[in-house]
């Protein structure tokens, strides 16, 4: 720390309460919309998964007698605020379809989730416009953490989505809950002292707990200063602090000094998934559809599917031989053999049952993967891409007539650069609302007002429109 | 890992959950009731702490609705087990008045609060035996878990309090929600996921604040795993696990591989303090309070206060001009002034008034304070003492009449060598029930109850008699 500069958790909190016309412009709102209206898709979908199911006998168990004014999506009641963010954001990331920040992870839900349950904390209803500008500061802090905490931290094993996510909650909540600088300073050394969140958890359902806890944790923090609980100014940016002990000595902390020039939001930009599994399918299976569409082919025309990714592309894909659907999310040959069996890939193809058709598993057999270096990421030291996000995929398919077909992809639908327009959003919204359980007019109706969220003067009133239509879910 | 080995998760498991006279001897079942019994007394006396303040404020904020049935110590309504467990652990570390184990914190209190918020979750009530057993493997697990982080973990900046408390809360919440084997194994696993502290924060009320969260944490990783949610089997001791990214290289897991061979409660054994401050004064003030007893000495008699402690011994004590009872708890000269004036140390030495008597304050200009090789711990790897708590201290007065008295210190009173009996412990319990705001008759009954506690068959039954006789603690 430069002693001409203020501690950084002082300077975060003088970033995060500013409202400013050139921080928080109209563009930088607009771009919030789409990852807003995304996250409450998959927390809507989230649902009728097998978190969705642990929650509700999590809440049953421990939680028996518990009321409050916190909304989530599954229920008619109210629930204590903070658990109403954990399980909300637990949700948002059952099924790994939410957006993904290349280098900070999934950050959106627990931004979402954390700023909704402040919202519901507070006696004034919580404007569109408020949730925007808190969900903003949040996620620029969360991903500018996620850099500064730097390339050792996420490789040594920890999980940005939780460890960065849990300084971005914090800042989002903190402001939709009028923390003053001195109590959004303090919130931010408590959660600097809830920062966990192992890698070895992937593939196991503590991985979307993890978003649960981000948003719970930054919700916590902020309502613990308030209350008056102090803590180190020093606990981000000082020895013994957060930058100090999970940046293993190679922590960058000038992206925390250098907010929203420009916005992470904007540059690298949050990728919206169109396929509900890992984010390292969403071009390989982009390009394959592709083929198949231009070329009208079916599974029966094609001999072997041949897909190059740049060096380490392949690195998440850990399936081979998927069993369940959370494994088959991780499986390349398993995303690509369903989506030119079906002609798509969504909710249903992740099923248990779905993952062990015969005819999908000897398509599975037909798909030869390969590394190439030149196909490589444009950012070498991976902070705004990835092996499996930078560079391109090559899809070529061996065709029984002895006919080859090629297609490349750098940019998966739903990313950046080839943004979702109104109309993927809204398939995406309604799919996850029906998958979810969620009666179809009112859930096009709160999709119409999320659309226009700077419009909305009570986010509250537009989700608690959101009624679950399926006897079951509460 | 040795592949002979089952994963420790699971090792834990079976350890946690056994039940063989070998492991739960009466003679271990009796070592666990003078810190049981201490931690309640912690407990009670926070209540009327500055966290005890933020933590009525913290509830009636960000809980207004809650109920539930769990016990806290300063109120009649019950509470959402989860929050009963944090404000529990959180008050009894308010006053650094708590047991501590060398190389591992404060982990009784932690403890203790886990596994009277798991009984308070089930239906059936929690008897003291199940009580005793719980805390015995908890205490143990953390203990191991702290020395198996080893000596860099520590070093590096992180409280063990919560960080090896917290899988130690896991297995006594689990015991007495009745996990079994794989239930348990996957909530070690989720816990794993949720350790974190920075000693960044000591000095600031997010200090006791990581004692509540060791105890909340544990009991939802618990309850968590109860409802089916899963974790990956080797988060404790597998690659990106616990030991490799917590332990920097230097875990040693044959700790948790060898448990209660001795207890930990037993050797090196939790150090019980007389004194509400850092448990490096606890010598200096014995050693100095002897001297004055023995030689019916004032204040006025003395011309200088020499104290010599082990190399490093001097290190915890950072506050040479302590302006708050906070800073005064972690003040060398303070913690000697005071006792000499007083003849004694007591939480009112530690209130923000006492701080600052002109009195007081010219005696600490008289203490002298030397670090002394040759007094050096008999432990070099302090994994079963430290500089502060191994060897021996020698306090020397020089008196106004010429006279040097001198007295040596290697055993403070509440040590494991020099533990307190039934006096000592009940003069404690009812001194923190006076503080803390409750009445005089229910605080006996409920110490002479606690100290037969195997023979109590619902301890919520006892805690419940435990009324505030004061008005404002709700």
């Amino acid at each position: 720390m430069s002693p001409d500069q203020p501690p950084l958790s002082r300077a975060l909190a003088a970033f995060a309460l500013g409202d400013e016309p050139a921080i928080l412009d109209r563009r930088g709102r607009r771009l919030a919309i789409p990852p807003i209206v995304d996250s409450v898709a998959v927390i809507l979908a989230g649902n009728a998964s097998e978190a969705g199911r642990a929650s509700r006998r999590y809440v049953h168990a421990a939680w028996p007698q518990a009321a409050g004014p916190g909304w989530t999506s599954g229920s008619d009641a109210g629930l204590p605020v903070e658990l109403a963010a954990l399980i909300n954001a637990w949700m948002g990331h059952a099924l790994d379809y939410d957006d993904a920040l290349p280098g900070s992870g999934h950050l959106s839900v627990p931004m979402l989730a954390a700023a909704l349950a402040a919202g519901d904390a507070r006696e004034q209803p919580l404007s569109g416009g408020e949730l925007v500008d808190a969900f903003l500061v949040g996620f620029e802090i969360a991903a500018k953490t996620g850099m500064a905490l730097g390339v050792a931290h996420y490789r040594r094993g920890w999980h940005t989505t939780v460890t960065a996510g849990t300084i971005g909650t914090t800042a989002a909540a903190g402001r939709i809950l009028g923390l003053d600088r001195d109590r959004l300073t303090a919130a931010f050394g408590i959660a600097a002292s809830s920062v966990a969140g192992l890698q070895r958890n992937f593939g196991t359902t503590t991985k979307p707990l993890h978003s649960g806890l981000a948003a719970r944790n930054g919700l916590a923090a902020a309502l613990l200063a308030l209350a008056g609980v102090s803590s180190d100014e020093l606990a981000i940016d000082g020895e013994r602090g957060l930058l100090d002990l999970y940046g293993l000595g190679e922590a960058r902390p000038e992206f925390l000094r250098t907010l929203h020039e420009p916005w992470a939001i904007e540059s690298p930009g949050t990728g919206l998934k169109l396929y509900p599994a890992c984010y390292a399918a969403a071009r390989p299976v982009d390009a394959l559809l592709a083929l198949r569409a231009r070329h009208a082919l079916h599974a029966d025309d094609v001999e072997e599917i041949r897909l190059a990714v740049p060096k380490n592309g392949l690195h998440p894909m850990i399936h081979h031989e998927p069993k369940t659907g959370l494994n088959a999310k991780f499986s390349m040959e398993y995303v690509l053999a369903a989506a030119l069996a079906d002609g798509g890939l969504d909710l249903a193809s992740f099923e248990d049952a779905a993952v062990s058709r015969p005819a999908v598993r000897e398509l599975m057999s037909r798909v030869r993967l390969s590394e190439d270096r030149a196909l490589r990421p444009e950012d070498p030291d991976a902070l705004r891409s990835s092996p499996a996000t930078g560079g391109r995929v090559v899809v070529e398919l061996v065709l029984r007539d002895g006919r080859r077909v090629e297609a490349t992809v750098a940019h998966p639908k739903g990313s950046p650069s080839a943004p979702f327009d109104r109309d993927d959003l809204e398939g995406k919204f309604m799919t996850c609302a029906r998958f979810g359980g969620f009666a179809e007019e009112p859930a096009r109706a709160a999709f119409d007002a999320l659309m226009e969220l700077e419009d909305v003067d009570d986010v509250r009133s537009v989700l608690q429109t959101l009624r679950p239509a399926t006897a079951g879910i509460r």
